[in-house]
């Protein structure tokens, strides 16, 4: 019996049992996890993608997240109980599945403005096969409101039925950060489900009780629960704003925010976040937006949420400012300087590189007409450029005249000034866009010119005596 | 031996021993915490205050801060053991302390510039008594760089002594919070220590780490030190201006700001804060200005920081529309309305009144020139007014027409939408600037319009239907 038509227990025994198919719309990094997870409580799995090489991969038993590499273990398992397929074919898995999962990502244009065409599309698709007693569980990030007044419109006017009443209805976003993912979203919080009627929330949540550990915190509405996950973004930006900002004034006062920031965050009040060079990723810098623009609707001003975005969106501007001050001071000419970009994705343990400041960085040195090279543990390719990502930072360093740190990968806590120094076989300077770096005691080689985030820059000389600079 | 002139090790038994004075200048609230938590690891203390009223109560062995009732039983033992002396002669606790420790406070001027005038005395009187290796700590927030700017120079100047040579001398910022303050101070944080050269760094934080429970931070500089404790003021400031504007989003779009708030930090990368109707106290609506003082004298500006305070100090006003609002939507007239104002102090679980929304709203209603009732269990007199101060919120309730909560003291937990009705005896508004009220499903006896903060607003009606209105 379909899902909505059972007793919310009777549903969790189908689930267990395999009685249930789960559509995954949007089979990439979220969608997997997703799907993975619904396969480990006993459901049969259909993810869609169409991203051939993912589902060439899916089916060879191999994860194609190199940071979620531990997926490929469970990938393999539930493919040889034939319990998962990947397909290129929506209305295939739209037709075979009772639970319907949209994840496809909503990004924004060059407007600022969310591009909310890939879920309207899945929702037409997932609409025209719907069945009585299906369930629909939107995990998208969405502006608020848009489960409501955009997604189950359509539902309702492909199928002829009524949200709620004929099939069940969710919004439950997904809480994931790429490199514990799966762990993140069975282990380690509460599942967030929000629905526009009682007996959609009771079915959903039971079912999701049943496939996560940490259980689930039922909201009064899919608005509530769109907004919570869009407020967590927000409290990320706008403490890393002030991370910045801070860290700023740190370095004019000639303190290091690191040391101030560890001393604050030592009592429970105090979470001060960490600066850095401009936030990438398809979260943080997307979601504000989409709480701004609804703000307008509403006649209202975020300030602080407008402002943070922009701190955040110069901070990589001043970044490269930074290291062109950093160059002058070396007495080096940008257009001759051989530059090593170490980190291409926009944090550390992750190949994601999307909105990634290090990718701008690479545009301005491009446009300076120097040598690049670029170094990245996780990432294999940078789309739509000829680059040989080396994967070992002290390859790409050698013969350096100018270091950039930009993602804060495990590896590159493993620099140190004097190997630099010597690999670079020249006065160096270091842009340490993530503080990994912490032996100034060194004694390098040539002249190194280290410049930090929230730390007073300096030269350390061969004799390791250190002169402060003002970059 | 005086502690700067024995080894630290010998120096904390000195002090374990009860050989060494620790004078302790501003015997408040913060110095009489401090003194005690010394007094408690041996040391003999002599508390310096002007207030007559405090010295008679710490000499009949009784705390003179209600919220610290606690602090009674140890007054007691320490006096009983002669090693608590509380005097109003500076130059008394000068000469005889060997350990001297600054707690005046620092408030700010109508131009909201930090008055110095209390630090800059005691710093000159410590100063004409320092003997050779005493140790001064200053432990009151301060704007950065003045313990090294300011108070060295003149304690040095004064004395004929060098710091950091002849004596010691740090800053340890006090972090403590009204109500749990001795065991905020004794056993929950670690101590922050900073100064500026290494020698006393190891005496000041070997005697401190023979007080608190928790260890110490060792800080590079005082300099470091001091930002630490304004960062952690800033961070609260901005993160409740933060949940401001989030909160006034919510009440747009209708959904409840608590809701998604206990949604968005059940996982730990969300803290979200409480909105609320300004920020009172001593410290969060302060030190903001010390760092924005300091960024405008370097050049730069603090822009999160700054808006931040503005959007806090508009908190009130907004907070005043809305009484205003509700009074014009329940069709009475403002100057004939009962008001019950609910709370004077900044928050729950303290007497502190300092900078207290409360009194901005009370201000507002006088002029107005309508009746009013204030209550506080714990605050016992408003300065310079004749109030009196009720205990009982059912007392102060009886007959209003509107009910304004502007503290979250425990007691007003207790408020029931259905026994304010009744004890009103005809129809109310009740403008929960706390949210402390949560029993929406009553049937009042008369119309209930309730206004929370960050929570759409609603007439609860005698058949217990809500009637959802904007305010």
């Amino acid at each position: 019996m379909k899902p909505f038509l059972a007793t919310p227990r009777k549903a969790v025994e189908n689930l267990k049992k395999g009685v249930y198919s789960v559509g995954v719309f949007g089979f990439g990094h979220v969608g997997s996890i997703i799907g993975v997870g619904w396969g480990l409580a006993g459901a049969r799995i259909i993810g869609m993608t169409l991203d051939r090489k993912a589902i060439r991969m899916f089916e060879s038993g191999i994860s194609p997240f190199p940071e979620e590499a531990y997926l490929s273990e469970h990938i393999s398992v539930l493919r040889r109980r034939g319990l998962l397929e990947v397909t290129d074919d929506y209305h295939y898995g739209a037709r075979k599945s009772d639970i319907k999962i949209i994840a496809v990502p909503v990004y924004l244009s060059e407007e600022k403005k969310p591009d909310l065409a890939p879920v309207v599309e899945v929702s037409k698709k997932i609409g025209e096969y719907i069945s009585k007693g299906d369930v629909v569980i939107v995990e998208t990030s969405l502006p608020p409101g848009t489960t409501r007044n955009l997604i189950k419109p359509i539902l309702e006017e492909k199928s002829g039925f009524k949200a709620d009443e004929d099939f069940a209805l969710a919004y439950s976003p997904e809480r994931i950060s790429a490199g514990t993912a799966l762990e993140d979203f069975l282990e380690k919080y509460p599942k967030i489900v929000g629905c526009d009627s009682l007996k959609s929330l009771e079915l959903v949540s039971e079912l999701y009780s049943a496939v996560v550990k940490k259980g689930v915190i039922k909201m009064s509405s899919t608005l509530a629960a769109e907004t919570e996950k869009l407020f967590e973004g927000i409290y990320r930006d706008v403490n890393i704003a002030l991370a910045n900002e801070l860290a700023t004034f740190c370095e004019k006062i000639g303190v290091s925010f690191d040391e101030v920031q560890k001393a604050a965050n030592s009592q429970p009040f105090s979470h001060l976040h960490n600066p850095g060079i401009g936030v990438g990723g398809a979260c943080i810098p997307v979601y504000p937006y989409f709480v701004l623009e609804a703000a307008t609707k509403h006649g209202i001003k975020l300030q602080i949420t407008q402002l943070a975005r922009s701190i955040n969106e110069q901070a990589t501007e001043t970044f490269i400012r930074k290291i062109m001050d950093a160059v002058r001071l070396l007495q080096k000419e940008p257009v001759h300087c051989n530059f090593a970009l170490l980190g291409l994705s926009f944090r550390g343990g992750t190949s994601d590189t999307r909105l990634s400041p290090a990718l701008k960085i690479l545009s301005f040195i491009e446009k300076l007409g120097a040598s690049i090279r670029v170094c990245d543990p996780l990432v294999e390719k940078l789309e739509g450029k000829n680059y040989e990502v080396i994967k070992d930072w002290r390859k790409a360093v050698k013969g350096a005249d100018v270091i950039i740190i930009a993602s804060d990968h495990r590896e590159f806590h493993e620099i140190r000034i004097g190997e630099a120094s010597e690999l670079a076989g020249k006065d160096l300077a270091i842009l340490d866009g993530k503080n990994v770096i912490n032996d100034f005691n060194a004694k390098p080689r040539y002249r190194v010119l280290y410049v930090g985030t929230g730390r007073p820059s300096f030269i350390i000389k061969p004799d390791s005596r250190k002169e402060r600079v003002e970059i």
